[in-house]
């Protein structure tokens, strides 16, 4: 079977490309598919980093242009694709300064995609990376859940809910066999800050992991839902494995969250680190990010996505450890 | 004010300027507007009737043209727009039929319109026609409202879904000051059966008072809001003149609706006809459009619409007794 990663060369798609690469093939229906003969990385640019040996991975296809240009789009239809893995999006942060490019990127984009994918007509496997942002709003419930009603307060959340509701209607309309993974905000991502609004919740991280300073734009009392990248990345997979009768008309599911405080966050670190020497916390908050994370649901509720069997570390300890295992002892960069 | 009517020409848009004309101006936030100086009532056709006088108003013009043509919709703002409601919309059963003709009327139409609304930067006030087909999927409440998740399952219903999210959107960045009115099932529509799945609910009044047969198409225990045509104008208008604080951040309201069977709207017919001869109701299920109505919203909690003020008649026979009044009796037409 021949994968379409987009935003394939960021971290989560390099991670995913990775993991399918070592599964071999995915388990549709809990039936073992075709093994996988190609995997292609679709994203805007070379990416910062590489993780060691993917690009040059025969199975791997690396391919560098702009979503929101259908001819690039159907381009990468040239051979035909089973399963997609749409990722490729504007962030948050970035979306709020640039409400054109968030539409033409994560609006016109995906329906670019979704068309090109329909017109295959091969009923391909599809996942859609949503997120928690897809919430919002002054009527938002304290814990949100893959029922509560959807009034984002971001141009991110808003092209995530679209994303959803299509989604949703072409696997009704049976052209293609699509979900939605609700990603919280994932932890720890490797590399360089980036224009999401969350950024700084990896750099709590990863930069006094690496001796430096982080800046914690928001109230240490600041909570929200958390997964580490190896539940995402199991999620995502699980999910497009899962029998589409499992998930009913609503193809949207969240995956399972740690719902916790950034001074939690800190103090996972703290109980992590053990000998190292952590570069300091500077609490300073910006309104701006401080506005758009609280804007966000605080808690989730993601009973259905556990129910559905899909993965969640058992602590925020844990989560960090796999990130010093992969990126700080050298396993997997 | 100059106002802009997209869909003018049909049953709603043509009563919305008629109601407009009388009134002459609006209270928007409590205070009287300029008067109304123009209203531009654009369609895709000339419409099947004109209601007496409207379309040789000297402050009305009408434009016929494709709203999913950006051209033609950027030219209907030749002249400033000061309040836009936007009532165009491929309908629910020929949605069903024609996925890429509603996609493309309903999503890339209404975008072009709030994005020539947005570029004369000037806050208009703007009023989207949501539906309660909004509402939908395995997971739906039996009683929907303001706050239920939106997982419809119609092309029309995501459709619209998305309209609501992409007003929410644009009023959150200030592009225009926006709001969605979600319809229930308009009775009486007067002139011939539609594409809407649910047009035998006007039928099963119009037709037997025409002395003419209806075909009911589903059961008649089944449930469905509506909602008489006078208190869908008056709501759409009172919606428009409300002050947005009113609204918080989720601009999208139900209008208030009786939760009816079809078996009480056929009584209430019955119950308001005196001597006329009425025709009679033919009982034979069409699957089609009895799957599209069950898989509706059978009865809305239309709390918050009625303490914003919109409007509801009193009862069923109220409706029906308008509807002889304004079409039967010759008054209107």
């Amino acid at each position: 079977m021949n994968i379409l990663i987009t935003g394939g060369a960021g971290f989560v798609g390099q991670r995913l490309a990775m993991e399918c690469l070592q599964r071999g093939n995915l388990q549709l229906d809990g039936k073992p598919s075709p093994p996988i003969t190609k995997i292609l990385l679709a994203d805007n640019a070379e990416p910062p980093f590489w993780h060691d040996g993917l690009r040059e991975h025969p199975l791997v296809t690396s391919s560098f242009g702009d979503i929101s240009d259908e001819a690039y789009v159907k381009s990468l239809f040239a051979e035909e694709i089973h399963a997609v893995f749409h990722l490729a999006s504007i962030v948050s942060g970035h979306g709020e300064t640039d409400f054109d490019l968030a539409m033409r990127v994560n609006l016109d984009g995906t329906r670019y995609l979704f068309e090109a994918t329909r017109a295959q007509q091969n009923n391909a496997r599809v996942v859609f990376t949503s997120s928690v942002a897809a919430f919002g709003g002054d009527a938002m419930p304290d814990t949100v859940s893959d029922y509560s009603k959807q009034t984002p307060m971001t141009t991110y959340g808003m092209t995530k809910v679209i994303g959803e509701l299509l989604v949703n209607d072409y696997s009704r309309k049976g052209f293609f066999d699509g979900r939605s993974a609700r990603l919280p905000t994932v932890i720890v991502r490797p590399g360089k800050p980036n224009l999401a609004a969350s950024s700084f919740v990896s750099g709590l991280f990863r930069e006094p992991l690496n001796g430096e300073p982080c800046v914690i734009p928001v109230d240490p009392s600041q909570l929200m839902p958390v997964l580490g990248y190896r539940s995402i990345i199991n999620g995502i997979i699980k999910l497009a494995e899962l029998p589409a009768a499992d998930l009913g008309t609503d193809r949207g599911v969240g995956l399972p969250a740690f719902n916790a405080t950034v001074q939690e966050l800190m103090d996972a670190l703290k109980n992590v680190a053990g000998n190292r020497h952590l570069g300091e916390h500077i609490l300073k908050k910006d309104d701006t990010i401080a506005k758009i994370c609280a804007g966000w649901p605080q808690q989730a509720d993601t009973a259905r996505g556990i129910e559905l069997g899909l993965p969640i570390e058992d602590s925020i300890e844990d989560i960090v450890a796999n990130y010093i295992e992969d990126y700080l002892e050298g396993a997997s960069t």
